[in-house]
């Protein structure tokens, strides 16, 4: 199949240029000003519009068990709420049970992952430690496409790592190629937290912020930040909501550490007011960890974007439904933690980032694909406008506005933390490998067309 | 027995003036020009000199067991040597072994520092958890004037306190009304470094340093840190070595929290070049944790203490002689952790720090005793001179001098980190509880005239 | 006169204790328990209350001559309001015009402060530069009790210093023992962001703090600090009202300088809302220079008190009336700039930093009186309870309540920058000089009573 | 003509791969492996090579009149040196006296650069402020080509800045689509420690770093930043040669302004003890401004440039011989500021930034060229290997050595900062515009083939 996406302009990370591009098969094959196509081939009218590499969530939870339940969304609703709105590939997570055989683990999330209706690939939880995970780590890299492991340093007495796995499982990662992720909150000073908010009443969402404070989350992400500098590993950071985790991060790339942070589509525009909610279905719907925080917070994520001390915008897409979050109606530590956006991040950071003069075209290019797939060692197939790369492809609409709304969005769940917001700038067109999967408003997504997506080991001597 | 001190200049923290000292029985009774004294009075002639508090030795480790053996200092001949060098207090540490009663502990160290010459105190160190731990903590505060905790953050599979020890502990403390103090290591870091080398066959001490680099501490200090508040507690960081240790503090005290650091007398003017010798006995004689720094960090350290962001000064006094630290010939780790000083930080300070114009002598009052007695609230009893304080006092001679040297020392182990050094400015006279016990040069130390110095809770109200 | 202040607890900068306290003349006679007093003496009853050291105002400006009037408080008025709120002594300026000779002006001022209530002392402002204001600032320092000079670095075309006087008075005045303030915000800034707000047609109040935003005046203080760093000076910013200045401050002195900054009662409690009140009169009343803040800034300025990188508290009070302030009802630049205060520093710094918990009463006393006369070289004669000291006491009643209003002061100019908060925490007696002057709502302050305070060069070698 | 530069590793700022380049007149017309190309083309073996975009030196003064002499290089010999080590493109600086028209000054400095064998463009100082130079900046961005105006903060009574016309002309630039650049060092500073040091005798070249501590250049770093901050405009700071100016950069990027940072090639590898030789010469050889630091700043602008809070390299090229030198043998602020590097800085960074690991070759490529063009906004004309690009192309040989001498240099002034240096990682080819101009060693440089770059505004809206 041959498609042309006619007279738009090309945004990539390094520059934005007038430019047709033609894709054939599930590849660019060629980027330039009035190109030809075969007579057959699909022309798409990018006029006044942008055409962008498809944005990469770098931080999603499809069909993820949770609690004898599993998340609204699986690997088809997700990855097509994702086409939806621009996003052509999501990096999910395998999160073993402790004990549980990694290699195990992994087929049964390859297994849900089938389904997928855009493009995959998998960050491992190293959640316990032993021989055997040691050695299955080698086995994921070499045999398996996997790059990156995550670590929970919250989450006490489920899977939470503790410094001994951390440091064994950051060096075991370097010296497979691979990068470190961390989930940095402080998992004891959480359940003490916890603990005492529940023994004081306040059972209530209203909690949920106050046990989980920007200093729980600081002191994990520094001390991530330094394990990764004691071993001479790089470290990445993920949903970095605060001030004062970014601080750290900002600290350890002055001072020569390769560290990078990803930052939230939720985190960068809702504040923590939500929680103050007397419609306790709608706080306990906003109950994700790390809470959504002050406003000065935003403000400083939008900076450590702009200044590239943050790199990549993700939004830990995690759907429970309102009666799978009235489980922690008594008690707000059993409120299934997650809230959705796989639909909406490219629209929002655009709206919020763009169209305020924070970022240009080319850094929203730079902070919703380019950078991920250059930290997970997937580029220039992804991330990128040019010949060669695969042909996920989104057109976008400037001028294009959508009210967002759990009553109109693909995704499921019946939930959206962006509800009445409207966006202005939106994708009217998505390519995901080629095929043209969303067109004005349009949802054309086909279960099993995603893929999984290799990604090799890097060359630690390069 | 009354005593005055004619013709000086009283140093206090918050100034320096002409005027005489009048002392009867253990305290000051009269501070002013021209006194009066009785006939029979002894007359200390302190013209030209200065009158300043005592010191006080934050940290120090007399008659410490360790493997099978203890330090070369036992209480009576460690205070006598501070006595010696200007200091008239020590606070020293019980360290229960892990699962030891904390009360067992305490009079088991209570018993060993009967034969001071000096003044002495205890911070008891919180090496494990359980229900006995919280409560003996209680009885410890309110029968034993107990006020501080000690934690070490490393030593792995000895007495390292891990964070849920540190947060009940943290926690309990805030409760008593006493203050959480930690030596900020991270101990598996410590532990991985220190397996790597062994491994590579780095057997010798130029390792250790290697082992302990600042990013392990300053990891450390962070955690207690935020630790401190979520807790809404006080914190006191022990020897602090490194520059992004005291980053750390700064950072903290900048943002409303109360937290203390000390800085050591070597950490302020040694570097860690002597890891560097081809004498092996040398080298190890320097052994001590944290190690070393280089001159960087000496000199963030002075900054520190002169901005108010450092607090105290300390030693770490904890001998050990040739054939004890040889046990680790073969292995670094095994080398007996620890250096003297208790006779020589009083002038090693003054000399690098006030005739530098880095510290006024008031400045440095503040830092050799007065915030010591502060923090540990045992002022103004200690570390002031004042009516109704005890007459702990040390007669300064600013153009004295005295070449540093373990053949002429008093305290025990052979060694001395500061040996050879010429410091400008050393006690011509040392008064502790109104007896004069030191003086030009020769010591009158008596076994068992020390006491034991309650320190009172904090009114957490006040 | 003999006056005895009983059982109250004394408040110093070290700490509090219970003790009565002897006046007899101008000075303290006796601090202690159960003190005697003679049948004669004047017994005024502190039970329940606090007895610390009169407030000293770092930053007042009686008498003002400005723009053809002069300031509604002059050095009576001035002066004895400041002693109802507790504030026995003021720190004024001395500002002479460019070109005018600074003995001709400094005696100017004197001649208008003689009719002073309280003590005062005074700052000597350089505005210009030639041999002349080289010689007499020297004069100024060995004859006139002078220690300190201002530097405008604001106020273009009129005041301000450029850098070539910034840093030839710094240079005389280390010389001369003395230390060099300043007024940090940038003229150039100020004037031209001035010129285009008019140009917009946006003359009102409200275009007051767009002029000024927090970036010019931290650029200012960064600017004084390097300067002082360079000559090896101390240098003392007055009125700091935001983060970044603070961020300067700190930096420099953890980085070994000397800097010292003052912290306006105003900017502790007041935010920028005001300038956009409807009522422009009650806008224009809060116009000063720096302006107010957001919230942000008070929280950072507290910090900045506790952790000791600011050091004193004052007013900037200089009061303007209503038809003062309105010769600038048609361009904000007009606005005669200037607020009160002086009578109500104390208690707003009491109630919203002591009974907030941010500070001890020790440290309160520390920011309101100690730190100034230590800094400014007249401690121990004042910023102490302590034998020897001038007897400038306030016996502070922590129960006491008093709601501000320009309708109840003391001092002139019909509005109050704090009208409607009350306050918890207020004197219930006054003495300067060993006078009791307020005693329960009740001033009784005499024109001349005051005495200009005199204060001794800086011995440069202690 | 056809040149096909074979094997090699293409290596741009977003990734390295292998990739052969075909090159037709003066663009680059395709990158691909195996890549047909004519008979009749010219092929360069790159087999083990790295195929780069030619260096563009930010920072360059050829053929400067100085003192009634000129530099040593001229625009044919500047950039001849500049080829032969692979720098393709410098920028150089317009510097009209003051007072001096604008367009007048361009056009001589455009006369004398018609002789380049490699392409330049101009920076235009802005040394003096009045409305013609108001319009005369217009008339350069409009119809010359220029997109950036330079500001000297150093040069008292000579070529300095003051704030006013700091402010002016960023507000111009501003409204130009211009960007500000800043020497950054403050005059008044420079000229008070320079006659201080004269008056004390010290009149050697050991004086010239002692008249421009790093406190003197960050104030002025700081000052441009908020200047910037204010007006709302990016700026770009020249020859950052200490930490603490880049720390101002790195404060002012992490809270969401655009600054960008030069650093220079001697800054990060030579450091201040070259002004300590007895070799008066040879100190007078490196007198430049600022001058070099120790190692600590060394260390913190590699951190910059890995980190991305540093941009771009250059070198400041301004050669004079030793007789030049000598003007200032008894008063070192008479030395001609200046040193070479042009022909050096791309071999220095990639031996002291590539090989030791701080950079990969894709930074390497971004801090040598790629940067710099989007700065300047000549993107993607210069600074990327890509279809459409001009064939400016350094192949790189990883293996190739050279010891860096004034005996075997291309470049005039018969003196070298880098003297003896041996590098690993040379020049083997660099083509100009599609031409050869150096191969093994063989310069081929021809005078007048260089052309003006001119570089388009910014379009403030994007």
């Amino acid at each position: 199949m041959t498609t042309i996406i006619r007279g738009g302009t090309v945004v990539n990370a390094d520059r934005a240029f007038r430019a047709d591009v033609l894709c054939y098969g599930d590849k660019i094959v060629a980027v330039g000003e009035n190109l030809d196509a075969p007579a057959s081939a699909r022309v798409i009218d990018a006029t006044g519009q942008y055409v962008m590499p498809g944005g990469i969530d770098t931080h999603t939870h499809m069909n993820l068990p949770f609690m004898g339940t599993v998340t609204a969304d699986d690997f088809f609703t997700g990855t097509a709420a994702g086409l939806a709105g621009g996003t052509t590939t999501i990096m999910d997570f395998v999160i073993p049970a402790p004990k549980q055989n990694l290699i195990e683990a992994y087929q049964q999330w390859r297994e849900w992952s089938a389904m997928s209706a855009g493009d995959y690939t998998f960050h491992v939880a190293i959640t316990w430690w032993d021989d055997t995970v040691h050695r299955d780590m080698g086995i994921l890299v070499r045999d398996h496409g996997v790059n990156s492991f995550k670590h929970f340093m919250a989450y006490k007495n489920a899977i939470m790592a503790d410094d001994e796995t951390l440091v064994k499982s950051f060096r075991r990662s370097l010296e497979l190629g691979a990068i470190p992720t961390v989930h940095a909150e402080n998992g004891e000073l959480v359940y003490q937290l916890q603990q005492d908010l529940l023994k004081k009443g306040l059972t209530g969402p209203s909690s949920h912020p106050l046990s989980r404070p920007p200093a729980v989350e600081a002191e994990a992400a520094n001390r991530a930040i330094a394990i990764a500098n004691v071993l001479n590993t790089p470290v990445y950071i993920v949903h970095v909501s605060c001030a004062e985790s970014l601080d750290a991060i900002t600290r350890a790339r002055s001072n020569g550490q390769r560290v990078y942070g990803e930052a939230l589509a939720g985190h960068l525009v809702i504040d923590d007011s939500v929680y103050q909610s007397d419609d306790l279905e709608f706080a306990a719907g906003h109950v994700m960890s790390p809470p959504f925080r002050s406003k000065h917070h935003q403000k400083a994520l939008w900076n450590g974007l702009q200044s590239g001390n943050l790199h990549t915008t993700a939004t830990d897409h995690c759907t429970f439904c309102a009666e799978q979050k009235a489980a922690g109606k008594d008690d707000f530590t059993k409120i299934p933690n997650g809230c959705g956006g796989v639909e909406d991040r490219m629209s929002v950071v655009w709206d919020a980032g763009v169209n305020t003069g924070v970022l240009t075209p080319s850094e929203f290019v730079r902070v919703t694909s380019t950078n991920a797939a250059q930290i997970f060692n997937i580029y220039p197939r992804k991330g990128v406008i040019a010949v060669g790369a695969d042909a996920d492809i989104v057109v976008w609409d400037p001028e294009g506005t959508r009210t967002i709304s759990a009553r109109t969005q693909f995704a499921k769940g019946g939930f959206n933390v962006f509800e009445g917001r409207t966006v202005k700038g939106i994708p009217s067109t998505t390519l995901a490998a080629g095929v043209v999967v969303f067109h004005r408003g349009e949802l054309m997504a086909v279960a099993g067309a995603g893929r999984h997506i290799d990604r090799p080991a890097f060359n630690q001597g390069a």
